[in-house]
């Protein structure tokens, strides 16, 4: 068991019910012993399905499913596994979504095309399906409104503390609620930001501008976040709208009285993406980065990772060192355009650096006082245009290490 | 002091003299104490000199020189500090860089634009350049042409051994000779390779054909290598030919009689990047990785690359464990063209994956046992066409965190 990161949070918010949603989780041993590793979550008929997956080349069977039904629009349950990423596994791995997606449907009475899945953990070993689908009768019969928790634990893999998210917004006037859960810690990077999260709202949403919605969210949270730069074959981002809050319709995702809600859907977003970071395998700190001055914002997000991802910046910040060379050079290498004498490195409100140097008389104290917290924040404005970007990240240490060099055994 | 690599050579090759060149090494405690940190070649009229340079967009004072000069062919002297790379150091930095040529030139009767000039260490702290002017006489009085391990040496950072190679060639029936010495060990990634590398002949080669040799060579070697992907302000490989061996003219880089020297050219510059891979920052393991059946030699270098930088897959070896879903993971993120079912994935000579899955029936034990040697060999054929690479890392350990959280302290 890894020791929980000094990042986890004191508390968790309660979620709240979300009308027209039921979950369960279940022990099935698929690798894990004595813990739910299994979710079931049943959705009521009219709920409206959108996703964002891996941008692998070899992503995993359940993304494939995945990808393949969201053109229906409809979504009537969600199964998730940990511990088996049923990731390349070839044509057992599509036969034994296959049989999970039609027992699925049997059992809660829908179509096989309705049931979205997703899976986490060892890539390459064959998944038995079977622990799954003898499951679900038990499953079944232990749906409940209030099992928010249990989900959040049972789709946990290397990570340290259950990440959830919740919050109340209108729409028209009608309030509705958002709860979301997801899980790290390795093999974060964009895009997609490597992770299951999914997002629950009682809004009435049509799929296709939940889609776009989802995109958005996605796009300033999870895409903006990274641990490791190593994309993983199984990232799922899936939002589900049951519609039972009763909410006016929503036409196009520029009403103006969709705003409320779209501000609190990418919020909750970023939430959930900035606990990920900060149960990054072996975490000690949370590193925000801003790039402001970009030529553009993808210029800016370029840079920003390029910072984010270099394993001499997020050494240097495990050992509490402020060496602002090494955010040097990462920018450097990133291939963006920079004028280097007009680049400005401020840490923790610190400037740092100016004119292509080191400020003149720099005092390193108030510096090093910042590299001493948990909550290190570098600022990079590169004076060239207005492109800017947020990236979140975390520090590389020993427990990195130690994580990964045994996550099989 | 870091502990020596376990991969360091048991001996070093005795490096003979190259006509026209001489060497000597001092202390000027720029920033190490009691070991030789500045470095002085001096090369005789009629040298002929070539280079390949970072492609970071911070490179440092001493890169954007010698990128100057080097259209005048001409090299008389080189002078390299260890400690301090005078990168991000502004105008006082380029500053720095004209006092040390001037006054090299001054002292060996060339001129400045003749006088290259490289730097390796922490950035953005300004040069201390008159340590090194000061000691251009006690330099200039201790030219040796024997001292190319003391050269090696001098110019060593985190390295925890010396990188030198040599070879004995022959251009149309006359015996000539190549040394080359090298640093490295941590920022190390194409392109190019972050190092400094400084390669000598005395062949005659005009230095049109030096550069084109020097490019593709490099393309093998230093560009084929990676220790964290992280790509230095600094990087700096150049190679010098005296012409005082005498051989008949060499009019192009495609002359049969230039052959023999071009392949013990990139076989020397080859051997020197193992050696810095070697003794990347913590490594316990050498890792070659093999791609073949790529859409082209470029997609497959960046899916070897792609493999090579993976901190899961470098960790993993770290770890001895044979996590192949990693490999997988790595290539798909490459974002080059794959057909998953097609890829085979051999270890140590044991092929683990067939058909878009695990090789039915599949053994680990040999796999193990090749994972807790020194040496790591993965092939990966795509089944696509015919592009290959091969790259060379070395695995992620704590020694990485340990030499990387406190380097400047």
């Amino acid at each position: 068991m890894n020791k929980i990161s000094p990042l986890a949070p004191a508390s968790y918010p309660k979620l709240s019910v979300i009308n027209g949603v039921r979950l369960a989780a279940a022990e099935c041993n698929i690798r894990y012993k004595n813990r739910p590793d299994v979710l079931l979550v049943s959705m009521d008929e009219g709920t409206q399905g959108a996703g964002v997956f891996t941008t692998s080349l070899t992503a995993a069977a359940p993304v494939e499913w995945c990808r393949n039904i969201l053109k229906n629009t409809k979504a009537r349950a969600l199964v998730v596994n940990s511990g088996n990423a049923n990731a390349f596994t070839g044509e057992m791995g599509m036969a034994s979504v296959r049989r999970i997606t039609q027992a699925t449907a049997t059992a809660l009475h829908c179509k096989p095309e309705e049931v979205f899945i997703a899976s986490t953990g060892v890539i390459g070993e064959p998944l038995a399906d079977e622990k799954i689908t003898n499951a679900l009768p038990v499953l079944k019969a232990a749906l409940k409104q209030e099992n928010w928790e249990k989900a959040a634990r049972s789709i946990m893999t290397t990570d340290t503390f259950m990440k959830v998210a919740t919050a109340k917004t209108h729409i028209n006037g009608k309030e509705v609620t958002i709860n979301g859960f997801a899980k790290g810690s390795g093999m974060i990077a964009p895009n997609m930001a490597t992770l299951l999260a999914f997002v629950f709202t009682d809004a009435a949403i049509p799929a296709s501008i939940l889609q776009q919605l989802l995109e958005e969210a996605n796009e300033v949270s999870f895409n903006s976040m990274t641990v490791d730069g190593d994309t993983s074959t199984n990232d799922t981002l899936l939002a589900f709208a049951t519609g039972k809050a009763g909410n006016s319709p929503v036409t196009s995702a520029e009403d103006k009285p969709i705003e409320p809600f779209k501000k609190a859907f990418a919020a909750l977003l970023t939430d959930l993406a900035i606990q990920v970071a900060k149960d990054g395998e072996g975490a000690q700190k949370l590193i925000t980065i801003n790039i402001k001055g970009a030529e553009s914002d993808k210029a800016a997000k370029t840079i920003a990772l390029s910072i984010a991802n270099s394993p001499l910046v997020k050494t240097a910040i495990a050992g509490e060192d402020a060496n602002w060379g090494r955010i040097i050079m990462a920018i450097g290498k990133s291939g963006e355009k920079i004028i280097q004498n007009r680049i400005e490195i401020t840490i923790g409100g610190v400037t740092v650096t100016k004119n292509g140097m080191r400020v003149p008389g720099f005092n390193e104290t108030p510096v090093n006082k910042h590299m001493h917290g948990n909550h290190i924040n570098i600022l990079v404005e590169l004076g060239i245009a207005h492109g800017s970007s947020t990236v979140y990240t975390c520090d590389m240490t020993h427990g990195y290490i130690d994580i990964n060099g045994s996550y099989r055994s």
